[in-house]
């Protein structure tokens, strides 16, 4: 027995045999059945949208039901699109095999893995004989024809397990002329019947694009999309959740939670803690539910309130105060590393500095100079932020000469000017405690993680309905699983169309037609739950200390608290 | 049903139900029977050590066997010391109640609370009537008899999770006679039989100095020391490991890997990760055997070879540009937090600059002053060191004036350095890769976890064992758990004299005996052991992912590599 040498931990091992429960749908024969076409969508798509997805207009969101249930009198079998096979599957009747691609796009997200296992269950149960091609590093694996065969010998080392490293992932986006070309040679040159695309808002906007393109060039290539991220701001009416986000946040909960044991048992720290979400801040809202923190800053508050860095001090250093009177000298206090876009005041000072910094005849390097250009307002900011954050906004540009904000540790940055109010106050006599704070970023170690029991079944489930989008012939949607209140078995599946999701915003000057992010909901089930709790979380001392993820015994189904609020359960989810 | 407002989550519900296993003997009648006097020590005493501990000197080592068994013959009951009671332990003899008082010293390690509940346990089950009295905040709350009792009703709310809190911890000592004095008459006051002290060398080395003052002065307070330190560099001979140890490698391991996994897919970064371990780097080398990354710098190793910062850098850049070759522009990088201290050169250059700095009479503040007086190796030492680790040591210092080393972020200074020297390489065309680094702190994360089925079995029996210790009158002991390589049933159970332990140490200038910290062994197994594979693990992709700790299920109740090697196991460690 080899105690160190062994490539795989005994976990790892155990994860691989793990077969995650599946749909009951999903295990006989089905039809995929069209949706009445009055079904609510999430946006009305305006003319613009439908002008730039001519092909895609009109496709109906698709369930699948069992071919014994009612709903079979409703089947759709070869609806629109370039649909020629049967849309009943079912292990009965064996079906031609086929050829599908799948990519990874963006950053990773538990589960990842999982959907290309699901994808390959469907091809193998239903389709002897099919292919499953696997692009390498992203989207550009499409472009450079960069690909693996994916077989189960392959697959079965990767089966619930973290990472996307089976093919890797890249950011690419194939919008050119010039490259839709290239996929569509491509996918023409392997006889691919449907390209499957996990990724988040940007990627499934770009596969809608590749799907109106292959339809509109006559390919019989149909795309579907499937939602990731960890962020969890690709979800509406019909996407419950991106995968991923259960498990980033319980990673994430887990060690907020042995922090907070840790500030209570020494007695003597503050923890300010950034956590992943730029846009959205989803994960700082769950991890909140999930550990009880004396302050968790929510961007899309600051932003709608429009409160001023100042504010968000005063506010953090108003509670410290508050509990030192208490003798209370530590806590947590939880950031969405995006927050400073948030913040109205400082997105005006970057939209100046960029402005200035991009001005090359002008040396604006040297802090003094900077300081004789920015306006009186920007200026009054500017001068407000501590001096490492002052050069970090000087100095760390991108390629563009843009000021590069995800570089700027924002927990740092709240930190120092949080112990310079608290001096202030100590100097008029109004604080008179100890303070000293410690800093976090939990961010990547959330990323690859072992999926949860509900991602790794969700992810399986993705992947299963992917497939049979395909041989339905369907295009343009995303694959769904809905009803994900209910134990795994019950989950409805089905797609949703990609341009239902869609809005026109104005990207780099241009009007674009997008996915939506899904930005926290302030009048929202899970803002508002916190909101009557924070004030109680943030004096009493009601920390709460999820632990490490469990995959077997009686704590390892659950799904996360957002899920379930948003979802109108008052039940925590169970997936089995 | 409450959603998320309830304080405690299931998985804390569920732990603190779980009764860890016990060790056999512990489970009926005892007997306390002295080891043979000629038992191998860890240091022979010194006449000095012997000096100072004159009361404890001549005490043996002690087993608690069965009282059915063999053993019984060479019972020792109520041997040296200030014990009057029966040493035989046993249900169906209750033996009059006592009274304990715990303390718990130094940082936070995962299994605290379960010291306390298994000397709980020892009082409830076998001396009725008894009481437990935790000083709260460390030692510092015995001077200010600062306490509470701890009852069943109490210690449920604990059992199995992570944290001080109970009680909380501190890091006073108890060293100058003052303070002795009011040791002595707070513990004579409470009449205390016995005073538990969890802490690491240090902490146990006061309690040595308590247990001999306690008995010089004729009262009959027994002391007993319990090994606690994550850093895992508090055991010998007797004492297979420190508690803590097991669960905060594998809370830090779980990170490791899924960096690993996100390294992996992005093939983008390396990660310098910084882990906990001052003086030892048991920590880093226990992780590098779980997760197989491509570096991990060994304190000891660097100390003992002389290295250079400037080495480690190489060796490092060295890997980097050997597996560019190879296209892998990633990897991960273990660095434990002392490793600058462990640098004779930067030794060297702190020793002058703590001697600069205190010279109060110049003005060393600024940057140039000091390049003019530092001597020229210290000089070429100081330049090396990129601009924000030099602003680090000189205005970040202690009360003292000395340079506070362990705020130096280690992991950015050597990712600092690595990509000057891969720039230099690059214009010597040596490099023409990319090389993208990230930094993490893995620390606080770990201390207040929830313990591994090992530790908490672990604690649990450390405790019950220190309560039979004080009943038997033993004194200047640390309760002690052997043949770890076998299930908990089979542990033998015991208590190892502190005086044992140590060894003289010159500190502040005075010789003192202290109890020696267990450095990494360069011939030892675990050392040894990470030799042999790291060539291979620094240019392969090995990456190995432990997960998260499990509770129950097949990969619940494995302890770590370091134990298992250095108990000469060829078989993972399984305590059930």
């Amino acid at each position: 027995m080899d105690l160190f040498t062994a490539e795989s931990s005994p976990l790892q091992e155990s994860r691989r045999q793990w077969v995650p429960p599946r749909p009951r749908v999903l295990h006989g024969p089905f039809h995929i059945v069209d949706e009445s076409p009055n079904a609510a969508t999430d946006t009305v798509p305006s003319s613009d949208v439908h002008k730039a997805f001519k092909h895609l207009k009109g496709r109906s969101a698709v369930q699948l039901l069992a071919a014994s249930s009612n709903g079979a009198s409703h089947t759709n079998g070869a609806s629109s699109g370039a649909a020629t096979k049967d849309s009943t599957n079912g292990h009965s009747k064996e079906l031609p095999s086929l050829r599908i691609g799948i990519v990874l796009s963006g950053g990773q997200a538990p589960g990842g893995h999982n959907v290309i296992g699901g994808l390959l269950d469907y091809l193998l149960e239903r389709h002897p004989g099919s292919q499953l091609i696997g692009f390498k590093n992203g989207p550009g694996g499409i472009l450079t024809k960069s690909f693996m065969d994916i077989t189960e010998d392959i697959m079965a080392e990767f089966r619930n397990l973290g990472g996307f490293h089976i093919i890797g992932s890249g950011r690419d986006k194939i919008e050119k002329e010039k490259d839709l070309e290239q996929a569509a040679s491509v996918v023409k040159e392997l006889d691919l019947d449907g390209l499957v695309v996990c990724g988040g808002d940007d990627s499934n906007t770009n596969a809608a694009v590749l799907a109106e393109n292959f339809a509109a060039k006559g390919l019989k290539t149909c795309v579907i999309g499937v939602p990731k991220t960890i962020d969890g701001d690709l979800k509406n009416s019909q996407v419950a959740t991106s995968f991923g986000f259960d498990t980033a946040c319980k990673v994430y909960s887990e060690q907020i939670g042995n922090l907070m044991m840790d500030a209570l048992s020494a007695k003597k720290y503050y923890h300010f803690v950034r956590l992943m979400g730029r846009a959205a801040s989803h994960i700082t809202l769950e991890c909140a539910l999930q550990t009880h923190p004396q302050a968790a800053i929510i961007s899309e508050e600051v932003h709608q309130q429009g409160k001023t860095l100042a504010d968000i001090v005063d506010e953090i250093a108003d509670i410290i105060a508050k509990r030192a009177e208490e003798g209370k000298n530590y806590g947590i206090v939880l950031i969405p590393e995006g927050l400073i876009e948030h913040i109205p005041q400082i997105g005006a000072l970057i939209c100046e500095l960029n402005d200035l910094l991009a001005d090359v005849t002008t040396d604006v390097d040297s802090h003094d100079a900077v300081m004789t250009r920015l306006s009186t307002a920007n200026l009054a900011v500017f001068e407000f932020l501590p001096a490492s954050t002052r050069q970090q906004l000087l100095l760390d540009r991108d390629p563009h000469g843009n000021v590069q904000v995800s570089r700027i540790e924002t927990e740092q940055l709240l930190l120092q000017l949080v112990a310079v109010e608290l001096e202030k106050r100590r100097k008029e006599s109004k604080f008179c405690d100890n303070f000293a704070g410690l800093t976090h970023y939990f961010g990547y170690e959330g990323r690859c993680s072992f999926p949860t029991n509900f991602d790794a079944a969700y992810c399986a489930t993705l992947g299963y309905a992917a497939g049979a989008l395909v041989a339905g012939g369907k295009t343009g949607l995303m694959a769904t699983a809905s009803s994900l209140d209910k134990p795994c078995a019950e989950w409805k599946v089905g797609g949703y169309p990609l341009i239902d999701m869609m809005c026109i915003e104005r990207r780099r000057g241009k009007d674009k037609p997008v996915i939506r992010k899904a930005l926290v909901e302030l009048e929202g089930p899970v803002f508002t739950a916190f909101k009557q709790m924070r004030s109680k979380w943030a004096q009493e001392d009601c920390f709460r200390s999820p632990g490490p993820i469990q995959f077997s015994g009686p704590n390892a189904d659950g799904a996360n608290f957002t899920l379930a609020l948003e979802l109108n359960s008052n039940q925590p989810i169970q997936i089995s």
